[in-house]
């Protein structure tokens, strides 16, 4: 089985293959399909419309068919543990299951126990690497190459799983990451240097601003929507302080008038949108390589190796 | 992208289409099947069977992919805007989106903002066109024609969004619509005259029974469930009174014993289940249409235009 | 119509026919697809992850199309009965439903009055045949035959349906039922002997442990789980006074170091996973049963029959 749980568990040249394969499924419009009936499960422990019905629509383009489990209405509320719940889905002839998980490494102790491929749709604070791949996707559109790039991340880092997976992967990419936000948000840990929140907008190729994750931490540190607005937010004064060729990215869901001011969501410079729309084509390219153990270079038809 | 947002938007004469559309596709049996993998939703941000099952096995039959977003698992929770739920449908390639929603009038600062088609599937206390459309086409298969007919709405005028929309739309077709109820739940908006319950029950072609909205109020102003059918429910023996060829309607779910007498329920006279049994072919014909922009004539098939 | 309620209703004849489709399917590896588009219809009013996924994964890998109905978010809320529910479902189209339900015997007044197949996934302290049927599907390849078998249940007896459907089943073949558990849990009912646990390990061909049903009686009536372990659960030390061919089962989801110590979940005689596996195919043949009356002797294409 191949799993994709972190994107620091992969080479430079891993995923530039996947962010190829994605690019050719997007211009060439055809999906490979499964050669048999073949099944994918979605388990989704957190709320999520945006990660999960892209991952669906992705795996149905691709012909599998689909089992979504809920927790609500699962056995897990019985007390049984992931690991048996995945065994059992191995056993009912699920070939990969998508899975995000509120416990930040859920899969640490799972990966070398299963057959069927885990691709981790996001781990509490962990990571989220097909967030992250889409969003390298979205790049490479607009730039061609990552080399030379100025990326800022602005705002909620030490909560944000996209952001730590982002980081870590465009500075091994030779990406120049800068980042803002308020102090108590701040997180030593990332590679790149802390700006003002001016400079990071005036300077960068990629404005990439993260959601304020009000779920995690319910009073937002003493600011109010407004003043975080002010302070931290993409308004529409500070956008016209960005260079012409900068791009505006958000993994969404966004605060509108929060983390962006509302008219900049479909702005000229925003990709907010365009990201979502390359999502499922990444995420094809993932389901594609979980079961083939490489990305599709032929455009063939998917041979399972499960 | 043609939206189905409320039946008054509608001609009569488009509204002849899609139920000659409909009859079409019960009559042959046979469904045009969509030319290539499309993705639908159906979000219900209130608790449906009937509706949601009925749309999910139309799409099914007509060959969609089909996506069903529910709000406790989704991203609604984080704060979304129903707006950016679309707009994320969309991106990932969703055609049409099935809608039901509390808020009466949900879609009105959405209708020329998306290119998704949108399909009301009951908003609040305002509109619920597809339910009207298989209520107009199980009256036509029993009377060919609505000119000239008498249709009785008996109960929860004021609160029913099944009453509102097909009093407008039956006016329109040349029905008279008479109506009856208790005091508190009158609309002085409908068009029709009230009559006392036995009068309606006993001069009407259809005796279209209302749901008592017992979500939408907790009380039932006063009346006990006996009380209120003995007031205004369809008894044993108002049903005597009914004319030979009348016959008995209700949305559904109803409640056994207050809107209607329990053995009323399958009676000969009855249609209650031959409604729910139109629903899909109606909605077949609605979901045809909202992909096509017109009624599908020639049973051909369907090719998207959105 | 075909229902499957309970297995006291099916002849050795029947039963047996059933599992040797079962055994077909798995090993033929062909499953006979629909000759047209079917739906079938899942119904769990009580939270399961296994017996839910496994019917899903036999309906589709059948052909069927399948709607998933969920209490919270069903009419079930608006008061609506179970009968109107399924005749909803049988009027959209739905040619069997697979229902589980916390009532014992929630069938009893709906199978005379229903065209659709009712299949039983549990009902209450009740019946839950398939799984019984999963169970002799897992004994048969193990043994061959049932005649002169021992079969030891252990446990929470008078709480589990699968103990009460297996031990009348297992009765029927010719099996040797022997019983244990805390007294409190014991039943008079089930035919078999009371022996002790140790007994009752040393001596079976099968060791089958039930699942303690924490959600049924929230306290084990004065257990803690180490002391329920010690006095009747599968410990390392009792596992090998096993005999040497003798295999150990558990309906699942299992309580590690419980009812059976963690490491024996997946040692060389447990079968547990098996079960799970087997459950595809011998719920398919349930399926195929259910949809034309009889067991699917010559693998031809399902003529749907309802």
């Amino acid at each position: 089985m191949t799993h994709l749980l972190a994107l620091s568990e992969l080479s430079v040249q891993q995923i530039e293959g996947l962010l190829e394969r994605a690019q050719a499924i997007q211009d060439h419009g055809v999906a490979p399909r499964i050669t048999e009936p073949a099944f994918v499960a979605n388990l989704f422990f957190e709320p999520s419309t945006r990660t999960r019905f892209s991952f669906e629509v992705a795996e149905k383009r691709l012909g599998f068919n689909v089992l979504n489990v809920e927790e609500a209405t699962s056995s897990v509320q019985k007390g049984e543990t992931l690991y048996d719940t995945l065994r059992l889905l191995e056993e009912i002839g699920v070939r990969a299951a998508v899975i995000r998980h509120f416990e930040a490494g859920f899969y640490k102790d799972l990966r070398d126990r299963l057959t069927l491929s885990i691709i981790n749709a996001g781990d509490g604070d962990g990571h989220h690497p097909s967030q992250t791949l889409l969003d390298l996707l979205t790049m490479r559109q607009e730039f061609q190459q990552f080399q030379g790039l100025t990326v800022a991340m602005i705002g909620d880092l030490r909560h944000s799983r996209v952001a730590r997976s982002n980081a870590e992967v465009l500075h091994r990419l030779g990406v120049k990451v800068i980042l803002t936000g308020p102090k108590a948000w701040q997180d030593p840990s990332f590679p790149g240097s802390y700006v003002s929140i001016d400079e990071a907008v005036e300077t960068a190729d990629v404005v990439n601003l993260l959601r304020i994750q009000k779920e995690r931490h319910r009073e937002m540190d003493g600011f109010t929507p407004e003043a975080y607005h002010q302070a931290y937010g993409l308004t529409l004064k500070r956008a016209q302080a960005m260079k012409p060729e900068a791009i505006i990215m958000h993994p969404a869901p966004f605060n509108r008038d929060v983390e962006i001011a509302s008219e900049l969501v479909e702005s000229k410079q925003s990709r907010i949108f365009k990201q979502m729309h390359n999502g499922v084509f990444m995420r094809m390219a993932i389901m594609e390589w979980a079961c083939q153990g490489r990305p599709n270079a032929n455009n063939q038809r998917i041979e399972l190796t499960v």
